[in-house]
């Protein structure tokens, strides 16, 4: 069987972008098995995923000349390498749970290679697999440049693509923030932009909505204003308290984030301005 | 077939309501067909639904000192007649027509008394059945008060019991809306809180949220703030134009606007402060 | 503003498809918009479709030899010229009234070019428009030869390049069915495969499901076996009568019915064999 | 804080019963806090669940002969002792791994007092916490009737009340089924009635449809014929292989087992002949 290889790119929008790749490719021998485009009218920039089957080494080569014509932001990588992922979380790990066994049964194509905490281990409610590396980083106001420092020297050290905030209760400094710009994925626990800020489903709750819901988007320096990757509401009732709210949102906050992690992990997601672009699996 | 009666009250929750109720329609000859309740554990207010099988006149006579030493607001009525509804258009009349559809094959019990709009009937994409009729009554920042006034006239001369703002793209003044508490029903276009005042679809479109909503909520002082009724969402993605959203978006407002509605003119849906109460069908 | 164009095409898949397409398009000056593609890995079918901003002759003149290659069906039209429509309908109007509500504001290009019925006009609840012609042709077993030869003559003076089976209650013969084959849709009201045959509704409530729902597929020779187009489901509980799920079902149905007609008439419904290929809006 | 108590039964219908039980409760001093009934109209069978605060002993003794008298089946319990539940799997372990957390985490209130499998432990993907006895039952043609008889030692022996089939992929003998009767869940990975018997997602791949669900149901003799608990499905499109069908139903099982197991451990759901009454939470 052939390799398949995975070819990302997004540039300035101009007639002939699709005929060039799709040549490219063609003369290389590689042949198209997925291919996703769009182009948007108001930034009037292009976004495409292709998924080939053909030699990656050979594409890679052959592309670099049409890239740098289009000046495009472009990757060309073996779809079956998974990435490299740190995953923070605080005291409620029902996401950090939840993704661990995605990874587990090959849903998520990724090596989750730490979990860091600002609370120690045995605060989880489940009883890790020993086999990811638990890194306990206690944060207070006066810490948190150090404590941020440790999260950075962490990336660093296990060479993690993608770092997922899978409620981690933690506001970021903006020079974190920054430092972690379209590689790193938080779950906010309300369908934004309703319900910024603290405590969304007592806001939810106070506000006597009919549906509460999750939003997983990219950080950026204004946590509850990143670009949005993915949403989900369920129903609720006037008979249902802040406690049944949270609940409730337990389950949409993880399979939101998973639809996030995912499409991000598959090169289904782009940023695109304050917004994302992301194709359909 | 024995008669059918509804009756709903709410009160200061307190110890034996439901006994003293169930007592009351019991030796009325009364037989429960269906009850919900609910205690607010916030507000400490109690709200109940009852239909019965059995004869109002004795129903509503026994009730009479029970609803007295509770301090009940409460009605006895019969579910099989009618409310009379005032329904407001503007341009837009996807809802108008959705309600009145849903109307003649009998899904909405009322009876549609008037129809009136800032815009004449030609102005209407679907051409109206000639039996309702149909008041054109234009408004300007200048005419807004006495264009309430004729408002207030039509309800009072149609006897309408509920008005409906159906895409009714004015922005009632208070006293209007005072007028109005707990019997008027507007539709707005996006998933409230998120997307308050103007073109929230576009509104949506910047922001790039992947899901879009509606909202139906009685009307108080602050348009957007009312006690919210039902709320819909679907799912959209980056390739929505805000023309898009707003096709998608009539889809969601007819039938959150008609669940509302529906709810209403069922008896089951109850003011709560600043939400509501709304039993199941 | 250049003319906007919409190419189909399905053909046996082999490497080399889209790069001929999109070089087509590029050597005639052809802008591709938006493209959407699929492979079939059991069938090894091929399906695109492309909307192009470029000149119609020009790229169909281009595209005639490249798709002879390539054994393929192709159309190339404009997507701006709304296909012609036949509607048939029996007693109950919910998805006539929506189809026809949703060709006045622009959401479904179509015109529809005749209404038919086996029940006479005045039996539909709704009064329609009167600018749609609407024939009265009843239909007994004994009759129902001659009937279908009727709806042929129609399809054929109206030019119909669709026919809409809009909740008509009648099962067509083989040879009617065959005939119709690719170009009729009807909506079946219940998830199929679940509930075939008369009085799903009823059949659902007897086996207690906790969700219905409505199919909307290519008619074919087995009414319940068409290739599926849309389907869409709504939550029931145990106190939803049979008429309750047929109220709830209406709401389903016409929406289910309307995203088919419009995946249809905007190029993006392919047959593929027992199944179809939908791509999204 | 008073005890709450927890009343559940079904009777025959008719006049005076929800007179009758509020009316013992309010004698015994007993608050209601929440109600539910439900009359079926078919079978003339009366569903009530009622939370109270109050004496549990003393509304039980007041309420036995009342329920001698209307011939109920009624339970009256405490609704913060968790169920003892056996839980039984075959090699997919994302329901059970799901069922787990959500007790752990306080949703579910029950004991999982063992685990059995007829594979061994570490053929599951997670490994398990220790603290729940894990037993390893292997089963063939030849030795189901022992296994059997193994199963039901292990249910005396623990004294489980539930037994939940988390994608145990065994069919139970009609003895077996039985035996179980009314006290064991199971997940249908297929939105019944379709797709009954084995790989319904291949079975839903191959007919297109556009919606695959799954379906918890208690276990009767006929296995795919269990009166219906709950039901959920999701979208798919043309271009999910029937490995993507399976992935996207584990999200489906384990959320509507879950709802499924949560309503019968909070005594929100009935047997009904074939099918049941589910009280919304």
């Amino acid at each position: 069987m052939t390799a398949q290889g995975l070819l990302t790119l997004s540039c300035e929008d101009r007639p002939g972008i699709v005929a060039e790749v799709a040549g490219t490719l063609s003369r290389e021998g590689a042949n198209i098995l997925e291919a996703q485009q769009f182009g948007d009218e108001e930034t009037g920039r292009f976004f495409l995923r292709v998924v080939f089957a053909g030699d990656l080494s050979a594409v890679r080569g052959a592309f670099a000349p049409v890239a740098e014509r289009f000046s495009m932001d472009w990757t060309v990588r073996d779809p079956s390498v998974p990435a490299r992922v740190l995953i923070l979380v605080s005291k409620f790990d029902h996401c950090l749970i939840d993704l661990l066994y995605r990874q587990r049964i090959g849903e998520l194509k990724m090596d989750v290679v730490a979990i860091a905490s600002n609370h120690p281990k045995d605060a989880l409610a489940h009883s890790l697999a020993d086999d990811v590396p638990f890194h306990h980083l206690p944060v207070t106001a006066a810490t948190k440049e150090k404590q941020e420092a440790q999260i950075r020297t962490l990336i660093e050290e296990t060479g993690a693509e993608l770092v997922v905030l899978a409620r981690y209760m933690q506001i970021l400094s903006d020079e974190m923030a920054a430092y972690l710009a379209g590689r790193c994925i938080n779950i906010h626990h309300s369908f934004l932009p309703g319900f910024k800020g603290a405590r969304p489903y007592h806001q939810a709750h106070a506000r006597g909505v009919k549906m509460i819901g999750a939003t997983a988007h990219y950080v950026t320096g204004d946590l509850d204003e990143g670009p949005i990757l993915a949403q989900d509401v369920e129903p609720i009732t006037h008979a249902d308290s802040p406690g049944a709210l949270i609940a409730k949102g337990r389950d949409i906050e993880r399979r939101v984030l998973a639809r996030a992690v995912q499409a991000h992990l598959e090169g289904r997601a782009f940023l695109n301005g304050s917004k994302t672009v992301v194709f359909s699996d």
